[in-house]
């Protein structure tokens, strides 16, 4: 019996349809600049989002690491949320990769105010501090359960980073997650970011992959450090063919997984062994369970039900909804959560 | 007319005889270990503090920056509070000179609780987290005002460390207010602390220096980190001279400059333009000021008295009391406060 | 028409056997270790190198890149042929990913011997030194025209490693040319290096991917390392599908691309527009012009008639040959080269 | 009985004028800019060398390496000679604080000639290669045996690096055993250096520090470097007046060094333990033992006549004169080395 996966969005599989792209692509070598999916795919995910240039890497935490490195340099700092996945989960790869200091927001639900980010730029001029150089967002941010920065909230923050002469990084691993919920235009995001990091292996569907999108500048100094990552792969067409399904007939697709979200919030809210559950904006529902079950027992317990969830801290579960979840999945899901 | 400096007590300068200490010191070349008068600091200041071993280096930025490398690695991770001195006021050094990464704990006036450094432990076994290897406090700390850890608190944080084989370490940059305002000995340190930084050229008085006490082992390494760092010196035995004298007799005197910051403290509290003064427990004073001055204000209408202050961030003044403050500077000191 | 392209054998496009394999293949999210392709693939190369487990990876050089954090640190050192990739060809990613020191020998056509390696290790407890931690050979070489290391040259360097303490690591982006060459059992070089990276790539035909060997604990902490670099893939079995194919099919038929290497040097040897051709060895041509063509010139010349050469600086070109190339290019390819 | 020190010019020591100046000097604090002392041996050694300004630290390694952190970035190269100081004997710092490559130069006798530099240059545009960024010349090159640029010389490696956008930095640990050999002006170096690490602890005498001299920006971003590096000093103006008394009084008194090490050449080229004796150009004498001794046992035999020498690799010796090696003494040194 199939399982109902809801551990991760990364954990879905290409559709037959997806997997037929893929297949019949064209491909060359990509560390040449010869292929001709990566090319389209790099191209028509920068469009989108009204940048430049875009490049093609394995992973989100890549695309994330390479744009700090890009941004800043031994002897600055970065403004980060203390629960974003750049701090949190990427390895400790800020200092890694970067020899860079950060400095980390209090926020709410994984989101900074205008105010709080202005707060913490140091002072210029004064050696005992690192110089600030890049303010970091992540939209949805996954720690804060799938909360969402409005465009109008992007603008805001835009406001203090242009004032002090501070690039903006956005970690969209779940962006197109934020879109949707808000109804604000991908393009217009390029007016406010320096650097995006757009994830295709999440809500999207696809197997493997992330897309870097800056100015054509920023994109070839981010090819450089592809290469000295080894991020740098051959015929990558394979893969970015799932990309380019995916950015055609992925994207809108989302709300139904939002809906489902909501769904399981709903039965969470009413269900005897949770303690609260954070308000659910897209596909992530993390809920406190109460003194019923500690966070392994209930994971065990779902886990008997062919359901997989997260332990998301001490007595914290995480349940991410997705494209591979079906309606009839979900309705056991829900049954389940209901007479557990 | 000579200036009453109370910017920091970094700012003293030696005394007749602790300069005729210092010229009439035998010296060596230290890189090749051959400076006695270097070797006896070493020695004495371990001996003081329980440790095995010391290494005399030309800052406390850089016994900190050396101690934190030589227990991290990249992929691991340092627990401090917020407000500490490694992180706030050495350039970003934890990232530049370690690749490590910080947790950053808000704590009370500096201070940090066992539960506090409990819990930003890292889960073990996992690839997205950087491992946790060393704990840090800072005694008596800036930031907190000059706050102090007493030997019970530091017993707590130590057994936490232990049960998690975490290393300890102190910044002891003002170690030696800690220990007088406590009444701790200094010898009770080493059974606790991994690596003490200990400065002699704050309230101790001397011109340049401090010694990074640890294991025999420990200091082998840090000697390694020194020589790359650029801190070996040659015939340093000139500045350890005054390190010698100050042990010997400027330990038990900063209790005077305690008792002048709590002078300090009264007639500020009293004071029509001071909004709140944090509570002085040592040899450092820090208040906010009410609207009727600004920092910057302040520090100027000060310096017009031939006053030298800090300005500690919007609205906040820093005060530090030490052995060049005379009871004569001290008198004027309090009429101007009074009158301003 | 179709361009035959010897500019590398990363240029090499999977066959429809291969490509069907690759989207048949059962696939899961690898950074969850549920992949079952990737897990099959990292343990199918680790048997037959003779080493306990395997890590796949986006790129050699990223294979590389971790395999020498995981060796050394900071304040460490490797030793490497001057002309190797690693040196070379990786961005400068020895003192990038790892800030360890590098001691280039200068050996012949790429390859070290054990005196050579023995005389640059630096001498033990000197703070003046970085500590040698690591040996790295490359089989085949590429800047030396790929020549080979044999099991028995392999073996001598080996022993200065093992009387020194030293690890030791392969770059093999074409150790199985080097296999193929030498009659050497794959199996045996587990006894000798501690880490091994293997490409599949190159000779073998693959789009994507390398995979690093060592023992338990080494893979482990290199998929630390890999996920900070962001080299961490979610379905990636698509690709690693790919190497199973190669390794059970592609293996012993890099005898037929050294053969077409060997008809190629032949024609070189006695063209008038070349100077010197170095030894061929497996399936890399190097040659040098005479002063009738610069290599910008002969690389158009070729270009014109449909070939893809490399410049490998000045006067220096590259011809590398690969199963794309078929037996009907090779036959235009001997006859342009003869009436250049 | 005294021994005869010529393990390094490192090991001097005070003379009464110098150690007077010192107990007489003004200080302040350094890290707030305040030591009238520093502040003026920085500005009398950048006027000295026509740059525009200076920074005091506690070692030649820190003044270079602080340079080379300054003039590159991870992702760059620095291109010096195999023997120089900066690769040899500063613990692997160019990796451990810069992240940066080394682009190694066979020269000869530690001096590399312009087409040496310009054939390390790399590529510009590609992304497998750092971008070369930084030459550095060591003047007189402690392996080189002394040797020494000539004025001229550095004329013609700075064309190179002028043609290339590279920047120079010199490595004056014995600049001025250099310019008392060359007869060139140190004035004359500010047209061709970008940055210049003067040491004060060797030749010339002081106990401890060397000054880095640059632009005004580019010492700003030094101090910045020093700071994080732990190298900034409260009342460093008791090192730095012995500065000062140096490059009044003993500079030209070199020649004396370098007289008495040809005095020892002579006794050498004749001695019957000795193979080769390198040229000797200024202070240092550098030779090979033939099968009499070891170098162990050679260093062994003069220190029973209480003459310190350096062993320097297998059969090598290094003796080194300096200001404390009197007449007296040298007559000793040159009969015992006869007798041997």
């Amino acid at each position: 019996m199939q399982n109902i996966d809801l551990r991760s969005d990364t954990v879905t599989k290409p559709t037959p349809e997806m997997l037929q792209a893929m297949f019949a692509a064209p491909v060359g070598d990509d560390v040449y600049g010869e292929d001709p999916t990566v090319n389209a795919l790099e191209e028509k995910t920068a469009a989108l989002f009204g940048m430049e240039a875009g490049l093609f890497c394995p992973s989100g935490t890549m695309t994330n690491q390479i744009a700090i490195k890009v941004h800043t340099a031994p002897l600055t700092e970065i403004i980060c949320e203390v629960d974003s996945h750049i701090h949190q989960y990427e390895g400790g790869g800020i200092a890694f990769n970067s020899a860079a200091s950060t400095a980390l927001v209090h926020g709410e639900r994984g989101k900074m105010t205008p105010t709080q980010v202005e707060a913490h730029i140091r002072p210029l001029n004064n050696i005992h501090f690192p110089e600030t150089r890049l303010v970091s967002l992540e939209n949805t941010c996954n720690k804060g359960g799938g909360s969402f920065y409005t465009l109008s909230e992007i603008a805001a923050v835009s406001d203090v980073c242009k004032r002090h002469s501070l690039a903006m990084h956005l970690d969209g691993a779940r962006v197109f997650n934020a879109l949707v919920a808000s109804g604000d235009r991908a393009a217009s995001y390029g007016l406010y970011f320096d650097s995006i990091s757009v994830c295709l292996s999440k809500g999207l569907g696809t197997p493997v992959g992330s897309v870097l999108l800056g100015t054509r500048p920023f994109i070839q100094q981010a090819r450089r450090v592809r290469k000295v990552l080894g991020g740098g792969m051959r015929q990558a067409g394979y893969l970015a063919a799932a990309g380019i399904y995916a950015l055609e007939n992925n994207i809108e697709r989302l709300a139904e997984d939002h809906e489902k979200a909501k769904q399981l919030e709903q039965v969470l809210k009413e269900a005897n062994y949770v303690n609260t559950v954070l308000p659910v904006d897209t596909n992530i529902v993390i809920f406190k369970l109460n003194d019923r079950f500690t966070d392994a027992q209930f994971v065990d317990a779902l886990a008997e039900q062919n359901i997989l969830a997260s332990s998301f801290g001490p007595q914290m579960i995480r349940l991410v909804t997705h494209l591979n979840i079906t309606d009839q999945m979900q309705e056991k899901l829900l049954d389940t959560l209901k007479r557990l």
